[in-house]
């Protein structure tokens, strides 16, 4: 499927610079949504995974409806203050800004095998985040899927040692 | 199924007072999480929805797989700042704390019979807000979907022009 047909490109946004990549016309289309989530479902089959992880909140979208097909959980990688219970956290530099993420400590059980989903890779500090947050809990990740890769950010680079999927480059 | 027991209570969180019902355990749980989106979903078919809507980010945890599992699309709802295209607002307040729900302009056709989700409800000011925004698109709600209703926070007061399912109750 031509899924960029339903990406909607926002010029300057979130700041000056960026051409923002608008996924939300993609998730409003049931045909369009229900594809992407099928060939990353597709791409997680061989790969016996046990936990899919996504962080907040685009990585929701895509990681959820992931797990419930393959019914397997899901757990939140979120920003400081999000989670309730006790927490590892990292730091990290992002395309636009920096930020802290996190997870529950019980969120990944050692040995579990982990896909972990977001929108897009950019210049992939977000992945490499949470792929930092689930190896400290001991899970082992055993591929990575986006919607969207940006190849001129290089995040890829970030990813030399992972399985990566994305189902639309720019 | 007992969905109780993967709900963590987390005393006094986020401030004072709150008891927090932490539903990331039951994410975790890859049955338990399959379990609850096919009971939405089977709430959800005999209604003849031709969306889900669901405020971030616990409301796509639930809304997204509801949607691929009918084949619809998802429309986000966020806070101010977050979508970038051209959207319509709300200011509301919630059980703790204040805030603004922005949607999409173009994410709801008039008409369109839409199910809300979220994980919560609570004093009922979020899906409130949420209503009012897609109606304001033109869009019919025709049921509002929880994982969770606190009775004693009396949320179904504020919906009772609505079906209401909420999967465990406290």
């Amino acid at each position: 499927m031509d899924y960029k047909k339903f990406i909607k490109i926002v010029d300057n946004w979130p700041k000056e610079g960026i051409e923002f990549k608008d996924i939300t016309p993609w998730m409003d289309n049931g045909e369009a949504f229900k594809s992407a989530v099928n060939e990353i479902v597709d791409f997680a089959k061989e790969k016996d995974i046990d936990i899919v992880v996504g962080p907040e909140a685009r990585g929701f979208i895509i990681g959820c409806p992931v797990s419930y097909a393959l019914g397997i959980g899901f757990a939140p990688v979120r920003k400081e203050g999000k989670l309730p219970r006790e927490v590892i956290k990292v730091d990290y530099g992002l395309e636009y800004g920096k930020n802290v993420l996190t997870i529950h400590k019980d969120a990944i059980k050692p040995g579990q095998r982990v896909l972990i989903t977001d929108d897009l890779l950019a210049t992939g500090g977000t992945i490499e985040a949470t792929i930092k947050l689930v190896e400290e809990l001991g899970g082992v990740v055993v591929g990575c899927a986006f919607l969207i890769e940006l190849s001129y950010l290089h995040g890829l680079d970030k990813l030399k040692d992972y399985e990566v999927l994305a189902l639309v480059k720019y």
